[in-house]
């Protein structure tokens, strides 16, 4: 399994406009571009791949949302029906414990430090001085968290949660890129472990 | 400078609401995301990339409007914001010529053959059984027009464009993907020839 875990500093925690992605709901037009990337192939979906988006925005963060490839449906690649599914996430009660809003869309209260317990796998670190993926190389087998910043990378507290478990920092080029774009880069390369 | 040009073959060619990106614009989010791939970086623009999108639905084909990353303005990285954009270009007259619709955006009447002819160099040409860009080595300080289809591919005519000028077929990868997400990785490959 594959695991994308994007954080969301500004990413409002109530429902919210899909008209204003980027204003009024707090970038969270990046999020649903991450879940494009994840989750998209050409006329398929990636059934291997969960991506969790961690929302620190106000009123009630933080809280997460899980889409699950192997059981998502009603998603398009458009990011306003990635919004969608969440904004029917964030309309239910985020408790302790997941609870599923449509098919393979689930919401909890948490943060980073509850989905790195609870997956329980070694953290890869997306991070523009990290090693490159092409020394790196991936074993496309072994199961994984990616760990990805919005707009603003991660803070110094949430870095600390990652350097405090197993991990490695790897980077997908030499230019500073969206999130998004960094998923697809590392789907391309272990697509390519895969089908060698 | 790199040049992207993507085919939309149900894409509108007159106004459209922004929020059905999908349906009634015709797919419209395809374009859109493309043109997100093509230009954007983390914080800034690509500003040696031109994007031209060939919008082949009703009411009146063929229409081609260009993103210049060296002049573009008002556009952010959400596909609404891309969108936006193309609906002003569509608001303007399409004639044989280029008219700017808002700085950056221009729109003109005309079809593949017509970005070949104005930009005369070779076509690169995404296609799932083209060679590999990791065994086909990009120059990347070249000059390039790559073509991409939308969901539907390139029709019959479209290929006899393309194979009617000197060209070169090339794939990103094991798996079939969106155009957006193959521009990502054919950024990736030329980056990475420049920056080593």
């Amino acid at each position: 399994m594959k695991n994308f875990l994007i954080i969301g500093h500004k990413a409002v925690t109530e429902t919210f406009s899909l008209n204003d992605l980027p204003g009024a709901a707090g970038r969270m037009d990046i999020l649903c571009r991450c879940v494009n990337a994840a989750l998209f192939l050409s006329h398929d979906i990636r059934r291997d791949v969960c991506v969790f988006l961690v929302l620190k925005g106000e009123p009630s963060p933080p809280k997460i949302i899980r889409f699950d490839g192997s059981a998502v449906r009603y998603l398009s690649p458009d990011e306003r029906s990635a919004a969608s599914l969440i904004k029917k996430a964030l309309e239910k009660k985020a408790q302790d414990f997941w609870t599923e809003s449509t098919a393979g869309v689930s919401i909890r209260k948490g943060d980073l430090d509850d989905i790195i317990k609870e997956l329980d796998m070694k953290v890869t670190y997306l991070r523009e001085d990290g090693e490159d993926i092409r020394v790196n190389k991936f074993d496309p087998q072994s199961d994984r968290l990616f760990v990805l910043g919005d707009h603003l990378g991660l803070t110094e507290d949430e870095e600390k949660i990652i350097l405090g478990c197993e991990h490695e920092m790897i980077s997908v080029g030499p230019l500073s890129l969206h999130a998004d774009h960094c998923i697809m880069l590392l789907h391309n390369e272990m697509d390519r472990g895969k089908h060698i």
